[in-house]
């Protein structure tokens, strides 16, 4: 196994950080990364928004339902879906794209752009010994979050992306098992062979939990997703990305 | 520059294969890397559908607009968002979950998930020697590429990723700089700023293309998008997406 997989396969978030901030050369290895990443039709239809400032850190953590690694890390950065760069474009050019970046296909490819540019970013950050925490609680109060980042028409942020110097050490938690996931030649057909391996993995979790809780919790993993999607959640969505200009047809 | 990072530096995607098939050990470490990506609230909202056989690959390439490297290569694999598999948990739990998964913010969910997953099985690929190229091509038939996965509802073949040994070497495609994409403590407010941004990238991409054609081709970043944006495309997509039981409300 190389040092890449090794990184990729030994992610696990990093929600407590170390006082010190990311260099600018780390920052600017991070971004490089991220831009690396592909982009559909060479689009390159997202933006990244890096926050120091401590008390926008401070904000944005409210904003994110008080989450205390978004304020206290060692560098915070916003992923945007991005067509403001397009409709520039379209004034330069003396071209009507407006049709194009408000159909649902370019909200899919800007949303699929940054998040290829993020999960590069992410591995970048683990290559460096560094770790890192998505943020999709910059979705609670998204409507805030565009306003305090000065967002224009034709941009979302999407997620936030918390990086620094890890001070925790969390265990890598176990995923769905290999055969739910990846399906040969079809998307497989029987559910009870689907349903048995959720049963098969609710066990592993509630060990994993039970393990690591010394036996205070040991939920399984279908019982907690239903408790979660029980109350559907952020429910202002179609209409901020509607009002952004995304997905209206 | 450890050589995770000299790896994401070095992308470039890869669009001829040696007629070579990759092992079922390649396969797994690249699935089980794509499942290490970070998830939204460990939700897993997505699935892979891996495709070997050489009629169904065929199929698949003239459903992306006859590219060949969807056909020859050393393994097809399609990113689907995926809240099938929650649907079957509201039914094992007794939840109802339909109006969670039917949200803008569920379909959102999905799409970042699955995106995060492909990138980490592109970089994992990529540090093994392989070469890669995303397919969006894949949503131009869109409904006819599902029904021969044979996907149930709550469910969306995102892109494909086809992966290989390389039989071509590509040069590394300048992005966009840095500052236009990479914004410090708020979105970049000067327009003639953002512009003049874009015009530097243009001569930069034009003497790219001018040096790699011998002087036939030196079109710049901008015309080059304002051409694609003019005509929308793959307008069906929200109708599909909605048909799924995606971004409803």
């Amino acid at each position: 196994m190389n040092q890449t997989i090794e990184t990729i396969l030994s992610h696990r978030s990093v929600r407590k950080f170390e006082d010190k901030s990311l260099s600018e050369e780390q920052i600017k290895t991070i971004v490089k990364s991220a831009q690396a990443a592909s982009t559909s039709s060479f689009i390159q239809a997202y933006s990244i928004i890096g926050v120091k400032d401590k008390a926008k850190k401070k904000r944005l953590a409210e904003l994110s339902g008080n989450q205390s690694y978004v304020e206290d890390n060692g560098h915070f950065f916003v992923f945007c879906a991005d067509f403001h760069r397009h409709a520039l474009i379209g004034e330069m050019e003396g071209t009507d794209v407006t049709s194009s970046i408000e159909s649902t296909e370019k909200f899919m490819v800007a949303v699929i752009d940054a998040s290829l540019a993020a999960q590069n970013a992410s591995v970048a950050a683990e290559s460096m010994g560094l770790g890192i925490c998505y943020i999709g609680g910059l979705r609670t109060n998204i409507e805030e979050v565009a306003e305090l980042l000065k967002m224009p028409a034709n941009t979302i942020p999407l997620f936030g992306l918390t990086v620094g110097y890890p001070a925790q050490d969390t265990g890598v938690k176990p995923r769905l098992p290999m055969e739910n996931v990846y399906h040969e030649e079809e998307y497989q057909q029987d559910e009870q062979v689907f349903k048995a391996q959720l049963e098969d993995y609710n066990r592993e979790i509630s060990g994993y939990y039970h393990e690591r809780t010394q036996g205070k919790r040991s939920d399984t993993w279908t019982s907690q997703m239903a408790g979660m999607l029980k109350e559907p959640k952020r429910m202002h969505m179609k209409g901020f990305v509607e009002k952004q200009g995304f997905a209206k047809k």
